[in-house]
């Protein structure tokens, strides 16, 4: 009850951006207009701290909006793997970090030297280990210049990163084996609830501070200081960080604005279903299901995504094909044939899933983009 | 505590298939011995029985396998939506289910139409209601045949179907509006549980009886009485029961095995995932998250899947490149670096976030098979 209750009240005043008519259902819609909107706003917040942005580009997958990203002041672009870092570079961006401990053996050693050898690309990965930057560097022996890499460390978040104490010794075994040692970096991904923030941008700063002293006493002066998630892309922008690697502020979507971290206004994305049964009493069945909406839950959230025309009703369960809304007695409900606009709970995964999405302005289509690293996921 | 236990004895007898070496991960594994055995299995109980099998070929996505399974005895082949119907229809099929109340106005009643123009194409189409019926008829008007429809009725799985009680008006319904009704079918998806499939086959069973006999009532002969879903595939295989969709009996998952629905033996699928970093004590991470092995959980389930070679880890939480996995004191670990192979928990949703999977014979690889309609959801 009380998670529920949680999410009502906000959830009331989300918006999804407006659906063009005429939809081939289910479609994915982003509204440019937002999307340019939610760019300005972290990018002038960031360029008034005189803090970096390389934003996360594993949120959308597309060379289109990594370069309004980039427009907006972004420096630079941040993505999850060697696939994705692939079919950016591809597509002409010159400055990424893999924020991943990428482990460099076998085929994935063959890739990472293929990235090395492009010239115009200035490339940077992650590490966690000595023995993650001992196989990144001898999957980089050989190569015209050393290869580039940030060390993460853990500030609370417990996934992945080395302790920040460890920071110093871990740095000095990668210069070592010929690395060049930039920096640190953190994921505040425990900021993901409601006020958590502020404690967990403190957390990422505190980690990011014992890290960067412990390069400095092995000799290897920090350019990059790096935290990164879209809750904390504020609270973690304080000295000593230097950048931020926010990704789903520039869409928004239900969780990021339930916990405040995008505004109610700034949900770029909805996903267009239309209600294809009210044979069962109670409910409607939509045509979105578990292979467009995904499964993400979260404690704060009720159901599979929020429809904020109708938000008393609960996408209570999916399957593949149908999503089953609940609509509780006495409220309104959308009619057989209707379209209505979802506001999904976790946008990465959703757009993971299209292999494009339709461009739209308020309500208008201006174009269909593809998704380019889709299923790029290693 | 009831859900854990619940899980863990059946779990260490799980068999994930074997993995090829020197493997690019995350990876798709899918062993074609095991699936020609699993496609036989049912094959032969059904035509042992006498009942006909038209496998849901939205598990797999594959025109491959659907012909795996067309070769071991099946009789046509289910889908789940206009796009899977295009992409097997071009692929060669030439007898396809629509198992789904499609809603055919704009651009799907164009589409419609154009897969009933294909004259080699034998199609059939779900719907649950009169308004339904009357937008099929609409889109198949002007057509040189009648377009060939079947009738969802609810066997208690609340999600889409008619009351069977109200078979008869809308079946006559249909058919005034100038259809071609075949039958009626079921859905038993309130089977997926623990030692459910028995109850959930007598109800498909009971309505599609109530159902058969309402179209008869009104001078329609059912030709097709089909149920369908794998727990239910032998349990619903009954008269007046002639066809049977099961879809998942094909490669098997962790939550099919674990309910009792595919044999302990019979899972064919593995994701091979690397441990990429042990930087946080008592657990491991996974280069599989979200994005590969979904996040599809169940009750009766512990975590986001199971690793058979190390039972007693649990796959914690998944982000989308990063699966925490939780290895309790005592217990065996996989080492920074080794390649483990990963059951999950519902196999549909994860093949359709891959462009093509590996074919293996017992750890050979045979080919790198297309997932042909991956991300046709609509």
């Amino acid at each position: 009850v009380t998670s529920e209750l949680a999410g009502r009240a906000p959830e009331a005043t989300l918006r999804a951006p407006d659906l063009p008519p005429g939809l081939d259902t289910p479609a994915l819609v982003i509204d440019l207009d937002i999307v340019e909107r939610n760019a300005r706003r972290l990018g002038d917040a960031l360029a008034r701290r005189g803090i970096a942005l390389r934003p996360h580009a594993k949120t959308h997958k597309s060379l289109k909006l990594a370069r309004v990203q980039l427009e907006a002041g972004a420096d630079g672009i941040t993505v999850g793997n060697l696939g994705e870092a692939e079919v950016f570079a591809a597509g002409g961006l010159d400055d990424l970090f893999i924020a991943y401990p990428v482990w460099a053996v076998g085929p994935k050693a063959a890739r990472l030297r293929s990235l090395l050898d492009i010239q115009q690309l200035r490339l940077s990965v992650g590490f966690d280990s000595v023995a993650g930057a001992e196989r990144l560097a001898a999957a980089a022996k050989g190569s015209q210049r050393p290869l580039r890499v940030v060390l993460e460390l853990d500030p609370g978040n417990r996934r992945t990163g080395a302790r920040p104490e460890q920071a110093g010794e871990i740095a000095a075994a990668g210069r070592r084996a010929g690395l060049d040692v930039l920096g640190v970096f953190t994921h505040g991904g425990h900021s993901y609830g409601q006020g958590l923030a502020a404690a967990a941008g403190a957390d990422e700063v505190e980690a990011l501070t014992i890290g960067a002293a412990a390069l400095r006493a092995e000799g290897i002066e920090p350019q990059v200081v790096s935290a990164g998630s879209t809750p904390t892309e504020l609270t973690a922008a304080v000295a000593p960080v230097n950048e931020i690697r926010a990704g789903t502020y520039l869409i928004g979507d239900r969780q990021q604005a339930i916990i405040g971290a995008v505004p109610l206004d700034g949900i770029a994305v909805a996903v267009a279903a239309t209600v294809v049964s009210d044979a069962i009493d109670g409910q409607v069945v939509l045509d979105a299901g578990a292979k467009t909406l995904n499964k993400d839950v979260a404690p704060y959230l009720t159901g599979y995504g929020a429809i904020p025309a109708y938000p008393e009703a609960v996408i209570e369960r999916v399957s593949d094909y149908h999503g089953v809304v609940r609509i509780p007695k006495g409220t309104r409900r959308p009619t057989v044939g209707e379209i209505v606009a979802i506001v999904p709970n976790h946008v990465c995964p959703v757009i993971d899933l299209r292999d494009s999405f339709i461009a739209t302005r308020s309500g208008t289509i201006v174009g269909v983009w593809p998704v380019d690293a889709r299923g790029r996921s290693g």
